[in-house]
């Protein structure tokens, strides 16, 4: 038996991507990306011309086929290997991203009779327009006392399931009603690879309500008469967890792509979520950061318990076997970027230049001189609402302890801690509810991209950083998925303990705390902490304030 | 009788400057500028290579004498002017300056056996060496319970004169007994123009304790039994107000600038405090704001109160016969520096540059199609400390609102506002302390420079602004002080207010508030006065407790 492969498939929010994986030891021979020929839709529905509303945001499930097409084959014929070596195909995808399909498994936005209507397209995660479904659905639950509320840290967000769902009853029935089934475009992807409607449990349990089963018949009817079966009419499908093989690859779509008909098809994932196994953090207490514009944090427990403030705890949503805890930051890499485009003037883009570095190598380089607390500049982190642990979008940033001799540097170098301190309360929120939290793995973007923030991650929050030595932890985590549906016999793995083993790849280099850095930010840490429940438990209100003062002038927007 | 002539003497921080204004009009006929040869002294005592310890500031009086013998003669010389014609000397002078003089009044820094003690030297107003006697005046005044400390805002300054003066003692016993005298620069100076020794009233009252007399000596024996004497042995001059002629010019020196012998000199003034009369604010509650790096306010009552926070009460201590407050911002014009240099990206430089302005003038106008609380962003402006009402050093900036979406513009206009919501936050304190304020009269280099800054202040204080026509609102304020001090029967006048009604002028365009701008602007304010009650008055010490870190790893410095 010669060398096999395996191929993890990542649809982002911009782009779909393929990443080739030999199955022995993890090793990408091969990848290939493709932007969607339409992006996100947010301004004008195609062939219409039809202007959307403010926070729509949709896309074209053509584009997502399109994809497969391309870049799979470009894979195989960039690394010369055969598709009948590919033993096994993991998706992930941005979720909650969801789309309304007829009983073939067509989404209703192909059919011309439905094309002209926004409300048969994909509703993509960043579609914000359906909070008014949000706030019903938080109220009735909340009236009702629906114990679901607290594993999600108390609210259920307008970018997840029912409430895109409910929207869609609301202001397009005729559509709600043409809809045979709705449906993640990650379960969608996986129907049309190989057949089988599925639901993943990641995505089910953290934007879908499901516990090893949906709310009851009667949340939904208290919601709206109409939507008391929705579940019955609309999601009836099984939900798998993650690695389960959702069956086999179909031969037409087998012939496109240039794979082998029957290979096995994982069931479907969540972009953050796939990336877990990549990085080896296939036991309890192991906390995965995906560092990137924003943070989300994953951390599998043995215990369920109801933390204050999460994203969602779901059995099997990480890991099978695992109680799966979400948390994230919602700005993290966005803040630094802000302040890189907004707050550094002429000269330090001069001094960087001459120093043959970018903007954000300089100001690390010079931020990284200082002492921990020698500036005295404090910030929240809040720039993009707080998701976790205050779980509340009209959270804004704030910056103290400037004086006329603060340098842009040392501003940089708050803004980097604030989003250390940021993951030290959800840390800190986690053990306190009974989640131990025992090493940390990072992958995304930036933990490459900025060393200084990784030392401080680690000076902040007293632990070790492992850092995942792959580019593309996520597609590799699909891949990873892939080969374990594929299954030993087949020339894969029988649980994701053993492919991490073998797959999974940490840089030799870790970033371990400085014990004097530490004490030194505990001390700072208080300072955060008291300003944190200050104005983010309701102490004082002055962001809300001047949010409210802002909208009463622009509108609702932000 | 000829037309006829003063000459207002400014000695600011780094230079010296002359106006020659004409009696009749007001007219600037010739003004001359020169720079002291040995600026502000802080690194290193001339001729000994001796350094100086940190927050030292000394001058050479030297330079003085020659800046006075330059530039006179050279305003004389440009304008035609003959010294005939000259009737009238005013100075003013950055106070508290101070230096020990012998019984001839000359400084014992020009004594080669003193020559080499840095206490021999003048003290500049930001000598800022002598914290720890001001430590004591304060802890021992406040144990007595002296009643002069309500009149500054509970607290005596470092840089104020028996901080200087104890200083002295503590540090150079020897310079203090050599001394025969200690003296304000200001006094100094007419002193050397007149051979008078005569104490301004305006200097004694904001800066030594004065109030229709000194602290008495059981309160100088507290601090020190060698202290008890202070005044009788180095103070015994009288205290005079403004426009009180000190003594005729002297010949030798008359000689050599080129005036009559015997023209009137005035007794000397403060900087901030002789701007008044040349605003035309010469009765009870017009408020006269000098605004460059920092800010002050002068106003002037008729009832004497003590008023929390305020930088002093002195009665005829800004015009004969009123009682003079003095309030103050410690930074305003330097925070917008700060910003611009430290806070600004490129692409704002550039679209400046396209724009044919400059950053400054780019942000204003960008800054000024903001409505009132649309960006959402708020600042508190202590990045140097609150001077008052707080009357805190160790008070830090605070920015709160901040967005992914926030742009240079609203954080340059928040900052902006925040220094209004300062000047409005002592407004409304003397208002409440029975000081009322009906109109503001601006000078100094912002008001020209910055028109958006005006209609801020217009729009946060709700009332009318106007601004002084003058460049040099205090050289021509000290001229007026000299046209008073020669009297209207040497062709001066007889009193301030008509030398004023004559000498003063303001623009013709004034800053009207705009209502619907103060009535959202009460909403922020709202919120800027809950923040600077809440982080001023120690319902959270963030600001401290940085600070406090800060320095355990700087070391006392800022």
């Amino acid at each position: 038996m010669g060398r096999k492969y395996v191929i993890g498939l990542d649809y982002g929010t911009e782009s779909g991507r393929a990443l080739l994986v030999a199955v022995d030891n993890g090793e990408e021979v091969a990848t290939a990306v493709m932007t969607y020929p339409h992006r996100v839709i947010d301004d004008t529905l195609p062939g219409t011309g039809k202007k959307l509303e403010p926070d729509w945001a949709l896309q074209d499930p053509r584009d997502y086929l399109q994809v497969l097409e391309t870049v799979i084959p470009q894979v195989l014929k960039e690394s010369g290997v055969k598709g009948g070596d590919v033993i096994g195909i993991g998706t992930d995808f941005t979720a909650c991203t969801m789309l309304p399909i007829d009983q073939a498994g067509a989404p209703l936005c192909m059919k011309p009779e439905f094309a002209a209507n926004p409300h048969a397209w994909v509703k993509l995660w960043k579609h914000h327009a359906a909070q008014p479904e949000a706030d019903k659905i938080n109220e009735v639950a909340r009236a009702r006392g629906e114990s679901f509320l607290a594993r999600y840290g108390g609210k259920i967000s307008s970018e997840w399931f029912f409430s895109k769902a409910l929207q869609i009853l609301d202001e397009a029935p005729e559509i709600y009603t043409a809809a045979d089934r709705l449906i993640e475009a990650g379960d969608w992807i996986v129907l049309q690879l190989c057949g089988k409607d599925t639901r993943n449990a990641c995505a089910a349990g953290y934007k879908a309500i499901w516990d090893e089963g949906y709310p009851d018949k009667a949340f939904f009817k208290a919601l709206d008469p109409r939507f008391e079966n929705v579940v019955a009419d609309k999601l009836n499908a099984p939900v798998l967890p993650a690695g389960v093989k959702a069956g086999g690859l179909l031969p037409e779509i087998a012939k496109k792509i240039g794979l082998v008909p029957g290979t096995a098809v994982a069931t479907g994932g969540v972009d953050a979520h796939v990336a877990v196994p990549a990085t080896a953090a296939t036991s309890e207490g192991k906390m995965v950061m995906i560092m990137g514009t924003s943070l989300c944090h994953m951390v599998c427990g043995t215990k369920k318990v109801a933390i204050d403030g999460m994203c969602g705890v779901v059995k099997d949503g990480i890991l099978p076997g695992f109680y799966g805890f979400e948390a994230g930051q919602s700005a993290v890499g966005d803040i630094f970027a802000w302040f890189v485009n907004n707050c550094v003037p002429a000269s330090v883009a001069e001094d960087a230049k001459k120093a043959g570095t970018d903007i954000h190598g300089y100001l690390a380089a010079e931020a990284g001189k200082l002492k921990v607390g020698e500036s005295g500049v404090l910030a929240l982190d809040w720039w993009n609402g707080n998701r976790c642990i205050l779980v509340d979008a009209d959270l804004t940033g704030l910056m103290v302890g400037m004086t006329l001799g603060t340098t842009p540097a040392e501003m940089y170098r708050a803004i980097l801690e604030s989003t250390a301190f940021g993951t030290y309360t959800i840390i800190r929120q986690l053990e306190k509810g009974g989640c131990p939290i025992t090493e940390l793995y990072a992958c995304g973007g930036l933990p490459g991209k900025n060393p200084l923030l990784m030392q401080i991650f680690a000076d902040v929050t007293n632990r070790e950083i492992k850092i995942s030595a792959s580019e593309q932890t996520v597609a590799l985590g699909s891949a990873m998925w892939g080969a374990v549906a594929a299954g030993a016999a087949a020339g894969g793995y029988d649980d994701v303990t053993h492919a991490a083993q073998k797959m999974a790849r940490l840089r030799k280099e870790t970033y371990k705390p400085n014990k004097e850095n530490h004490a030194q930010y505990e001390k700072l840490f208080a300072e955060y902490t008291r300003l944190h429940d200050l104005f983010g438990r309701g102490g004082d209100n002055v962001m809300k304030n001047l949010k409210a003062i802002k909208r009463s002038i622009r509108g609702v927007s932000n």
